[in-house]
């Protein structure tokens, strides 16, 4: 067991960017879990009323005398239109969040920002990293990330050689996306959600649903795979995506 | 400690892929250190009188009485000319190896196959999974890959919100790289080696040196950083990245 370092005055606390992987509590790495366990504070981000699937995933490695730090989302899911200024918003949360973490650093304790898959690829974690990193010693430890976490689920094999892979966000405009997975030898299309009937139009209109593999929740308790043609486009979660893989390589 | 599960002579062995991260060897996840400990059989790449990067990463976690079984790659680097036949000197290798691996399984044994990064994230464990998941139990088990790992090292973001995030190799012809760069909004480069001059100029000539980041070996003992300008492209190794990091989002 890693003891937390005895508290120094004049130092401040260390920040760490956890990766803490797509959701099986055990596809952390062995450095993510060493600093976990070093930190006094554990902060993550989590949607009001809701635990979080960072902190979901990693929970039972923590002990009871680790200090949470839970970061409420103001707003989940869709912006409200304007008049709302939802990038205001968030700015000011981000923020806030920041100078919360902060106050810990400063009081010499070390804090663990969790973050799903990898601080640095699409993660929240990155709004504390563009505030902190020039004022507090910190350390990312990467992660594994949703993409390839669901190609192992998925079982399938996702770029071979010098296949280029696209990663992209179901958010863009459908033109958008029909451009740009209309050139892709391979695809990982995520931000599903209330996207996700524009996405598959797409991908059947470019002919591409026989390649095509959706799966939610990718190594969660509660991940499932479907057949493209048969989601539910009202049940689609955040945390869901779909695979384009590249074409087997011949030598294969 | 994990024992070995009992043989049983009526049963197959079971195949596990595994991810075991960048270099650093506590990016291996938890879960891949379990199945590491559990197989009788470690299977690894590597070039002729080299002991293979995966192997190196982990062999401090391994024991004295697993069996090595490393599969020897008949040609590494730049494939030589034809009338050298690349392609079939590959299959028959790949051909080789699972078959190496299946007597193995045959006989009972679980087979750790290791690979650098992620199985199916331009993994060389993709040809054994193309040959062997149907016929025996096959788990994979994903990794930190190289783009999130090369991100961590050089401390930036890859990609906020809805940009999208090419994965490309510099094996590719000028134009091409030239090309999807230029469309690009985020970039990794991989598999640099002797192509690195040339995805320099493709780089320069885009206006994209500003944003552009080097590393080699990330998160092994011997990584390197440096300004894109002042690397020697004579010097540069297989395990090196290029990132273009997206804009960063002006919430931050």
């Amino acid at each position: 067991m890693v003891q937390t370092k005895p508290k120094d005055p004049e130092k401040s606390g260390r920040l760490f960017g956890l990766g803490v992987g797509p959701g099986d509590p055990e596809l952390i790495t062995v450095k993510a879990l060493r600093r976990l366990r070093e930190s006094e504070v554990i902060a993550y981000y989590a949607g009001p009323r809701k635990r979080g699937n960072a902190l979901t995933s990693i929970e039972s490695w923590l002990r009871e005398d680790q200090q949470r730090l839970p970061l409420i989302y103001p707003v989940t899911g869709r912006p409200p239109p304007p008049p709302f200024d939802y990038e205001g918003t968030m700015r000011a949360f981000y923020d806030a969040s920041a100078e919360r973490v902060a106050e810990h650093l400063r009081a010499g304790r070390d804090v663990a920002a969790l973050c799903e898959g990898d601080p640095l690829f699409y993660g929240s974690f990155m709004y504390l990293h563009d505030r902190l990193a020039d004022r507090f010693e910190t350390e990312v430890v990467p992660g594994v990330c949703s993409v390839v976490a669901s190609a192992s689920v998925l079982q399938t094999p996702l770029v071979y050689r010098d296949q280029t892979l696209l990663v992209l966000a179901g958010t863009l405009p459908e033109a958008d996306l029909e451009r740009m997975l209309a050139n892709a030898q391979a695809a990982a299309i995520m931000k599903l959600g209330s996207n996700f009937e524009k996405v598959r139009r797409v991908i059947m209109a470019l002919g591409l649903g026989d390649r095509a593999l959706y799966v939610e929740r990718a190594t969660m308790t509660n991940e499932q795979i479907r057949p493209l043609a048969e989601v539910d486009p009202t049940q689609v979660p955040y945390f869901s995506m779909i695979l384009v893989p590249g074409e087997r390589w011949q030598a294969a």
